[in-house]
């Protein structure tokens, strides 16, 4: 394998330097996962490597934002195989720290809140959720800096890759740059599915058979949203609702429109009258023991 | 004046580039300021000015930071003379944004939180003070990095001064820095005090002659504490702020010797049993209308 990985932030960013340095390159794009890589993965990967000279990839699973420690223990790690894929999409390098070199000093006291845009949605079942993600955001997108300066001179273009899977996490992120003048762009991709629809996530493995075909109807319910949005009837919530409650395996949690980046629900004409303008349907539900999440942005 | 002002983030990026090409520099400092300058902020300016070739101070009174309207109203701007100041310094650049420059969206929603530490001594008479000045440090840090690359194609080195006499919010940027990996280092300037001992303050002149006479008790108190930790004596606390309180213009609010990282208290032998190791005496006092703070760093 041509990629190299790192533990520490001194290595990373001797190695960043050096391979700007040696591509001669003005660019860097950041790919932050937390293992357990699948095609969506592959995908921010591979967008990242066509738009950057280097690519790093972050492996990192973090307590913070995990609300309680089993489901943190159960958590897959697979840092080989992350490896093999990463390797084969062209990334440079990966950064796979331990939870002492992030944490030097146990749970960081200064961090970042999400404030009202993380109480909502998976915020509402997930406590503490967003506030752990953004600051070990805040720490990825800093970590991932370009070493060195571009050929020319000039300070190299920085870019960070998130999934548009998980839609809340990537408006949080996009409103903490903004909020707090990070100095990277944040590159939206978009959400990766299976043959027959189902949103790729590191999850789907905790799927039963029958499970795996009950979820199905999550995407079914968003392309029956999306299909009136590009019509430009009324999306009629409820009935995709009761599409979704029809399936006994499925708990759904919630399924509504909202504005992509404040995630406040469209006015409920929007609902009922001809959908014009841009929205995302966002939906969650528990399929067995397993929360799943999907959207679909609409545009009209 | 040789200095330049700019009011948006696009041109101090664009001006410190052109700055660090045009001298062949290696190295940026950033002086944070709320302006109202005297000869305090002139010592970090001078340091910064010292220690990097291209320096910028930024002017910025944030409303985040401040509990209630008419303290943020009468806090005095002047721009011109704070020029001046930086300009004799030979800061490079002033970078004195709007409110609007900085908060284009109104107030941010995604805040950085100073924890418990920020919660203990000013932060208890004044609730989400360091939470907004965390926030905003955290914006001009970013802000302030270096626009372009050392003459060597290198990464910049980046250094940010502030002054000892804020010893909480210093003890909490470091914190900042270090929790959230912020890519700057914090360099610490000590406190400047007029010829009688008063530390200077942008509050100090809201005083009345008498309160700044009066006023002088709280660096005698602290020069107390330090000749006795000097001499490897107990620093017997209690009859320094018998000093302070024998000053009927003079309101005591805290007065104790901490650990100078996590502020907590060091333990009462420390004041009973001759003094060793390093500290942290601080004290703050409302002096007539006007609130004050000081500190003297203990070693022995």
């Amino acid at each position: 394998m041509a990629i190299k990985l790192v533990t520490t932030a001194a290595e990373l960013r001797a190695e960043s330097a050096r391979l700007l340095a040696s591509k001669g390159g003005s660019s860097q794009g950041l790919v932050p996962t937390m293992g357990a890589l699948h095609s969506g993965h592959a995908a921010l990967a591979r967008t990242a490597v066509a738009e950057n000279d280097v690519v790093v990839a972050t492996v990192f699973v973090n307590p913070l934002q995990f609300g309680d420690a089993v489901d943190l223990d159960r958590y897959p790690r697979t840092l080989e195989a992350d490896m093999a894929l990463l390797d084969a999409e062209g990334v440079d390098l990966v950064f796979a720290p331990s939870v002492d070199e992030v944490y030097p000093g146990g749970q960081p006291l200064v961090r970042v809140t999400a404030g009202p845009l993380g109480e909502k949605w998976e915020g509402a079942s997930r406590p503490g959720h967003f506030d752990g993600a953004l600051t070990v955001v805040a720490k990825l997108l800093h970590y991932g800096l370009p070493g060195g300066a571009a050929a020319d001179g000039s300070t190299a273009a920085y870019r960070a890759y998130f999934g548009q899977k998980d839609a809340q996490q990537l408006a949080l992120v996009r409103r903490m740059v903004a909020d707090l003048n990070f100095p990277v762009e944040i590159v939206p991709v978009p959400i990766v599915r299976s043959d027959d629809g189902l949103a790729l996530s590191s999850r789907n493995r905790f799927l039963s058979d029958d499970e795996r075909a009950a979820a199905l109807v999550l995407s079914r319910a968003l392309r029956l949203i999306e299909s009136r949005a590009n019509a430009h009837e009324p999306l009629d919530l409820e009935s995709a609702v009761a599409l979704v409650d029809s399936q006994p395996l499925v708990e759904l949690d919630y399924f509504d429109v909202v504005d992509p980046v404040t995630l406040e629900p469209l006015a409920e004409n929007c609902k009922e009258t001809p959908f014009r303008g841009e929205g995302l349907a966002i939906i969650a539900a528990k399929v067995g023991p397993v929360r799943l999440i999907d959207n679909a942005p609409l545009f009209s």
